[in-house]
């Protein structure tokens, strides 16, 4: 480590200017958290200006800076003003904050370029910073060092401790929490208030090393707990537990409830300010400068082709854990976590392949999707698997992940009710609708082993969410090793001259579809169907020209029809005049055989053949 | 407590049954979990007919039965096997396990009637007892307990630790986990393995007593557990952390990888049984009777009328607040829990007024969505509040919640763009999309005062899970208090003969849409306007109607396009031939002003007009 000195009266004054900084920019705004920031300054400030933080400011993307989160992504006046005084923030930019356009937003987000990851979700930071210290124990050995900020109140939140499990089950003793216990939350005391002991038992029984701050607001000490920090040599991930005052250095904002989320108006600004002289301000800090490790660096090698015959019967689940086994050489960056279901989502076709590239994230779905974040962010790409029920747990983890712009594929397996017995607790019957509402997502969702095969590759290649939806039981092979495969293509399966209707398919129902076909030209109804294997984006064109062709088209999906198949197709044809129906699962779901349970809901060859019949009779008749 | 007596080898033979039944369910089936049952046989036997669990089977909803509920749901065999045992579930029903139609599902639902919640998704069980618990020390004040059978897999889960924190908070000593440490997850071994105090540091640190069972599968062992734990006076809530084996009982299974949720082939089960004999079974054990205490009960007073005047400014938030303090005395069952922002949703108001009927759930919104499952189920009506944004925490719960017929109302504050400069992380925009995809569940979303007012009353009035969505900001109030509102109901707020479009909105963009059609007037144009404020379940024939005689539909939400309003409309008037079209968040959220935000997605009067323009303009031209 390069160290920086700084002589305290210059460390004094930058805690000053960034407490001005603070209560100026929420003022401008008239919104934001002046109080939850001044808590947590000499955190900060002695992380940065006192040579613990080492950051090469010319060059965001070092492999070996230092990473910093702040998880409680409410204090991004802390953040920004923090950022300010390492001259990468200009006085002007700051008071843009919270400002339409402004890339100083809020809640930090991939806007700001020295955001590691959005925060203001509370209780995320945690797993991102796993995910970041994962990869540089783990995948690019590298020395630099992840710090996360928490606040009090998050700890009530189970991905904290979720995160708390995994760092310490992976040794991770390169991440550093560093937690501002300033007794206030939004609407009052959280349930530790000031005993910082309280925390220091949850934290150390989880397998953390903990060093406590009595005064979270004394330079010496906090620098001297970073000392330590750095110092030990245990295996362990090391939580800095510091006593703070909510509202510091304002004599009306100390320790005062009421006061979270308030900006001063302009007469309380004068008056804080007055309590914050200036002198010479704006002085600008140092940050210590990275090592200069290179990451570890695997060439590329080709992967190999696949081999599956047309007829075969092979699960998407399976055709999913070869692809990314199989592409494990081509794309060193490939990474895979799974949250303890490897053997039924197939994640273990890879983990056996490559067990340094697998991470067992254990049932944690919410801290698996964080961890993903914070890898995706250091250059991995990661798939995270589980059961596509389970991956609802971790809604609200893919929700922010949006806003940090990360290149992160999950993959649901065992959807819809065609997972049988196990019943609903078990059934991914909402996952299409949660990835559609993330913008700019992509949803797959594979009918047989080479368009799974084939989607793995497209996802590969494409950057931002992407969720593969894939299927727990056998379906034969529908395609040959030529058929292409995109992101918002679709394969039209059967066609004739004078279809009456079109049948709109994906995954399990498209060989539904394919039977319900076979039945109808039996009686001589023509019927198209289309394997729109790609939901999100969709083929609009060729979906239009069905419509306006067949002037019926049914959609048929193994889903809840609110958020869709039935629904994407219907915005993507809302121009059209062509009857639109949709089979989904709209029953009580329940345990079954698979093919009981479609019969049931009436998304199985029999339902489709009724439903051709009954509009394709109305239209004649 | 009235004590049971039983001698050791009647409970040995029960047990031993219990063991056949869960071995003969399985194979039957051809799947379920038999290992991950048999290392709880004894937990649940020593509970069931050693005098612990008070229960009067004639009288399942008995205020004082003791609760049980199996949060490793996936051990259901056992539990229908135990209940078999008590005499509640005849062999031959016993032996319809996971099959169609069944009540004896795979993973326990509340079709079967025993079941308290239905789990199948870990790490949701200790939530729903602790609203059992809090249901029973704070609100009936009944001396029942509640019994929480965990797994040592789903400790990973954070959840379990928002319910541990919250447990200890509350002082829940009426609440009793016993924790089944048998060491195998599904693909290896949990992160603790057979290490019982790494548990037990863990459970500690949050404020639990804890009991030891170095052999659970020793039944004097165990029922001293049960004993020791009823003993004691503190008011910790207890786990007893048992070391048990998987697949116990059978000497092929235990504590043998690669058997998680596979059932035994004919053969195999033959060799089972030989090794667990059966002599005179069936035989049925008793179960002690619960305490006669009747609940604590109020008389329902007379709710006052609320008082807004057309044009107020009142936010819906407030007016969801006003709604449940008015309503408290009339619905004396009304409870509220809030996610530590109820100065933000204005469930404060509430709180104030009923503070024995209020919960401060702290920031931990999975366990208080589970919670509201245990304290719907003991008959409360939870109102479950936090911003919309971190509802989708509880995605999970929530879902779940369906197949345990709750009764639930969730209520997610600062929806939309329009919470203005804090940014995308606290901005609701796939709220409702996620409550849709809930079955028969309820998504409302009123414009002003008088409409959330009027439809916190119809919600109280419906059984089920219900949303309401509010708005942070002010908006004026429209209707007066005459105007009705219901489940599945609309208002057209503006209608000529001659309108040339019909405008669909809801929330914030009502007012929007009032404000074009004013501009849009002056210039000749008609349009007609929706108050669609009932989205799930809609009014479809007022809506099919407007396609028919206006032949546009614009549809505009303060959401994502995906699984929101504007799709739940296409749904709906999915026969008509009219031009639908859709405003809706499609652009990346960001900071700003409610009305720069709201005009840079196209959602605001402006954008509103354009959209009518050119829709007309392409029909006349």
């Amino acid at each position: 480590m390069q160290a920086t000195s700084i002589d305290r009266d210059t460390l004094d004054q930058l805690a000053r200017q960034i407490r001005r900084a603070i209560l100026r920019s929420t003022t401008q705004a008239g919104s934001g958290h002046p109080t939850s920031s001044l808590s947590a300054v000499e955190l900060m400030t002695a992380l940065f200006f006192q040579g613990h933080f080492r950051f090469d400011a010319d060059h965001p993307e070092h492999p070996n800076n230092d990473r910093l989160i702040f998880s409680k992504g409410h204090a991004s006046p802390l953040f920004y003003s923090l950022w300010a005084a390492a001259g990468q923030v200009s006085s002007a930019d700051l008071m843009t904050y919270r400002q339409f356009g402004s890339p100083i937003e809020g809640h930090p987000t991939s806007r700001f370029e020295l955001t590691e990851a959005a925060t203001g979700s509370l209780g995320q930071g945690l797993s991102i910073g796993l995910g970041m210290a994962l990869n540089g124990q783990y995948l690019d050995r590298l020395p630099y060092r992840t710090f996360v900020l928490l606040g009090d109140s998050e700890m009530a939140e189970g991905s904290q401790w979720e995160a708390m499990e995994l760092a310490s089950h992976y040794q991770l003793n390169n991440l550093i929490g560093i937690l501002d216990v300033n007794r206030l939350g939004q609407r009052g005391e959280t349930m530790q208030g000031h005993d910082l002991t309280a925390h220091q038992r949850r934290i150390e029984a989880f397998g953390w090393e903990t060093i406590l701050i009595e005064d979270g607001h004394d330079l010496a000490e906090v620098d001297a707990a970073y000392r330590k920090a750095f110092a030990s040599d245990s295996k362990r991930p090391k939580m800095l537990i510091a006593h703070t005052i909510k509202g510091k250095g304002v004599s009306f904002l100390e320790d005062q409830p009421g006061w979270h989320g308030k900006p001063l108006d302009e007469d309380q600004l004068q008056q804080a300010l007055a309590e914050l002289p200036a002198e010479g301000e704006p002085i600008t800090g140092n940050l210590a400068s990275p090592e200069n490790a290179q990451p570890e660096k695997s060439s590329p090698q080709a992967s190999q082709p696949f081999d599956y015959k047309i007829g075969d019967k092979v699960a998407t689940r399976n055709a999913f854990g070869n692809a990314i086994q199989r592409l494990g050489p081509q794309w060193p960056n490939l990474v895979s976590l799974d949250g303890e279901v490897s053997n039924s989502t197939r994640a273990k076709f890879f983990a056996e392949e490559f067990p340094d590239r697998f991470f067992e994230m254990f049932v944690a779905e919410q801290n698996m999707a964080g961890a993903a974040i914070g890898l995706a962010r250091r250059g991995k790409i990661p798939f995270v698997s589980s059961f596509a029920a389970f991956l609802t747990r971790a809604f609200d983890q893919i929700r922010m992940a949006r806003y940090s712009d990360v290149n992160v594929k999950f993959v649901g397996s065992h959807c819809g009710v065609s997972i049988g017995q196990d019943g609903p607790s078990q059934m991914g019957l909402e996952d299409i609708a949660m990835f559609r509402t993330i913008q700019e997502s992509v949803v797959l969702y594979p009918c047989d082993a080479v368009s799974a095969e084939r989607l793995v590759e497209a996802m590969m290649q494409h950057h931002g969410i992407s969720y593969l939806r894939t299927t727990r039981g056998k379906t034969p092979v529908l395609y040959d090793d030529q058929t292409r495969f995109s992101i918002g293509g679709c394969n039209v399966l059967r066609r004739s001259s004078n279809d009456q209707a079109t049948l709109v398919a994906a995954g399990v129902t498209v060989h539904e579809a394919l039977r319900a076909q076979e039945t109808l030209q039996q009686d001589g109804i023509q019927v198209r169907v289309i394997d729109l294997y790609s939901i999100k984006p969709l083929d609009r064109e060729t979906l239009r020209q069905a419509a306006a062709e067949t002037e019926v088209l049914i959609t048929i999906e193994d889903h809840f029809p609110e958020g869709g198949l039935g629904e994407a197709v219907r915005s993507a044809v809302a121009e059209s005049t062509a009857s639109i129906r949709s089979l989904a699962v709209r029953k009580r779901a329940m345990s079954g055989t698979p093919e009981e349970l479609r019969e049931d809901q009436g998304i199985s060859a029999d339902g489709i053949v009724k439903e051709v019949r009954s509009c394709v009779g109305q239209r004649v008749g």
